[in-house]
């Protein structure tokens, strides 16, 4: 059977997950987590096997650590399937509730979003995320991961779908794709898929958004700035923008540009270039930059190598140990220079001035605008969300990182008497609002 | 200058419009409301070129009747705008405050979506609900309008800009665009539109769907349903199922099929076709509708003509007085078959049985689910929400009438200290999540 197929009858599927309890749900949560438990040597074996290939394939080390499977990951993903059981249901709720007239009463009630998309890299424990997000927010998810993890991915859906189906859920509540080729079929599934969330690469992203009529939840970019105020500590701003530049350079909540107020820039800068180069980084910076740490005095500011940049250069997301370099004029030279080039994703400002950083995090246009730390904050773990399907770039719907709560719509239910439009229309009723 | 430029302009003064004060907001809204009074005969005179050309033009005396701005059209829009001052400021609010851990805390607050693009049909009640919207909830709006009321939406527009102006809202927050290739011009603005807002006929928002990069809110299509349940008061049945069809055709929210529990249908489908042949209602139905009127006793309902229908032509929207009639077996057939053909936008169940209705109710997959009332009630303002921008028939972020809720977003703030991942990751600080 094809994933056109399959994915239409997930389609008449979604109502029943829709109205299956959270009773149901959370059994099925903790089902999912004792087979884990219970099934974990066949997922450790199969993870062996991937890991194997990826040795021979000659795969980068840090990709391979990605691929690991292990009794640390295990716990990663039990605690947060553990923390999802704690969380209230995501939907049924009643946002508003309000009698429109006599006998007519208009109520909003959150419900899943019904089927879901997800296609992500190669990590075991992403899967393990995303299959527990949506089984708490009923909704039914099609899941096709990174082909580096097959084996193991399949092991692991194995389980899962199967303690979710004897928990009760309908059958089409979840089902994983394996194909690459399936992939473009999934595109075309725009009658039956309701969102799609891409994970990787910019290109990959940009991609599925350019192939397909089904609305996509994802990011494209992310360029994060960190921007040293005049008065900014700078022992924390030089360990906030190594710990934005170095923890996990290939993150897209990673800094790729630092912006620092031109006032405090002769001291500031040949420090923070200092510790770049002990950490590693390669700089990009401005004539300017370049200039001030020629002429300094410290002579490993001095002999630091900085590869000038062209303004358009600034939209540059790095994703690997270099870092952008620009001085400017204030907050307000910052706020525009990110605004600019940013992607609105998560931007930081360093300072102690109430008023700098008042304006900053109005007047930035980003999904997370933060004050004195590391843009390495923007997760859905560290947001305390349980886990994320992802993080969004967009405006709509959801931003910044997606929980539980980026996974569920509404509906409208509007309950009358008979009552007509044309009534109100003629004058022999009218509306009397009241929230009830 | 184009409006590619104007709205690169507008994007730079976006941050301004979010970051002023509701007081401020509501001090333009006012400005406008007296502007429109002292300026109405002017308003009027544009309008009635306005209606001469489209007289001279033998444009549809339906579509004339929405061109006119007229006292009548006068009182509703300023009863709009006062609706409006009298709700609560949509943006700056916090709908979630998290302690992360000592000295990091993390607030979610709804801020404006930004820059929203608002193509519209020839209707000038709409451009000043949708300017008093977006003034409201601070977005910058650029607004094009139908060219059937070119004359009346300049005046308006003047009018509104002017006084907004006034009232100390930046430059850049309102911009009318006049010409139609203006259109494909705005399409292309993806870097600094940040949502476009059609409204019009399915092939148009069709056609901006497929040709622009900017997320698109709107609903193609409204194949709404009334299904008459076994248990439902036949009386009320016909009058809210003519109600639905006839109060206003061509509204997207009237009702396209109606389905008949096939139990009732030999007692109930004769009165309602004889109630729908003196409305003027053209009939499609299956074979079985046809064989069943042709054999009933009543003369009337004998009489009518049944144009065949195929299951294809289920996903018909008429616009028109045209209805199709369709026999189900209970509501579980006609929840299936309404997930299936319908639009997801309103559909309405007529029933006493509280069972069925909680099953339609929690089953229908629309952004309306109704009981025992007309579809035509799916509307903004109907709803209590001041006015509308549109109705949304997809699912992420707004769905049904979108009033100020669905224009705004939001972003995370995190405050620290100079917290860094790295000691997270570590292990030489942990997270300890407390709501504030």
């Amino acid at each position: 059977m094809n994933i056109r197929e399959e994915a239409q009858k997930m389609k008449q599927d979604a109502p029943l997950l829709a109205a299956s309890s959270i009773e149901k749900r959370n059994a099925a949560l903790r089902a999912i987590r004792e087979a884990l438990l219970s099934g974990k040597e066949q997922v450790f074996e199969a993870n062996r096997e991937d890991l194997a290939a990826a040795a021979e394939n000659q795969i980068a080390p840090s990709i391979q650590k990605r691929l690991k499977f292990d009794e640390g990951k295990l716990a990663d993903v039990i605690s947060g399937i553990d923390q999802l059981l704690t969380l209230p249901d995501p939907i049924g709720r009643t946002t508003l509730a309000r009698r429109l007239d006599e006998g007519l009463s208009l109520f909003r009630v959150s419900v899943p979003i019904g089927v879901i998309g997800v296609i992500f890299e190669a990590r075991p424990d992403a899967l393990v995320q995303i299959s527990a997000l949506c089984v708490k927010s009923g909704n039914c998810a099609i899941l096709k991961g990174g082909k580096e993890t097959a084996n193991t991915n399949r092991v692991l859906f194995t389980l899962i779908r199967d303690a979710a189906l004897r928990a009760g859920l309908p059958q089409g509540c979840l089902l994983q794709a394996e194909l690459h080729n399936e992939i473009d079929e999934l595109l075309s599934c725009d009658r039956d898929v309701d969102l799609l969330i891409p994970r990787g690469s910019n290109a990959f992203v940009q991609y599925i958004m350019n192939h397909t009529k089904i609305p996509v939840m994802g990011h494209a970019d992310g360029v994060c700035h960190i921007y040293v105020d005049r008065a900014a500590d700078p022992e924390m701003a030089i360990s906030v923008i190594l710990d934005a530049k170095t923890q996990y350079p290939a993150a897209c909540n990673a800094v790729e540009t630092v912006l620092i107020d031109r006032s405090i820039a002769p001291d500031f800068l040949p420090k923070l270039v200092c510790s770049l180069r002990e950490a590693g980084v390669k700089l990009h910076g401005t004539k300017e930059v370049s200039g001030l740490l020629a002429g300094c005095t410290d002579e490993i500011a001095r002999g630091a190598s900085v590869a000038l940049m062209e303004e358009a250069d600034f939209h540059t997301e790095y994703l690997e140990p270099e870092l952008s370099l620009k001085l400017v004029d204030g907050v307000r030279e910052a706020v525009s220079h990110i605004n600019y080039y940013g992607s609105h994703h998560t931007d930081s400002i360093l300072t102690s001035d109430d008023e700098a950083a008042d304006y900053f995090l109005q007047m930035v246009d980003s999904a997370g605008v933060y004050r004195n730390c590391s843009t390495r904050f923007a997760d859905g773990f560290r947001y305390g969300f349980g886990a994320e399907v992802g993080i969004s770039t967009g405006k709509l719907h959801a931003r910044g990182p997606v929980g539980l709560e980026g996974l569920v719509t509404y509906k409208y239910r509007l309950i009358g008497e008979g009552h007509v439009v044309g009534d109100y229309a003629a004058g022999r009723r009218s509306f009397h609002f009241e929230d009830l």
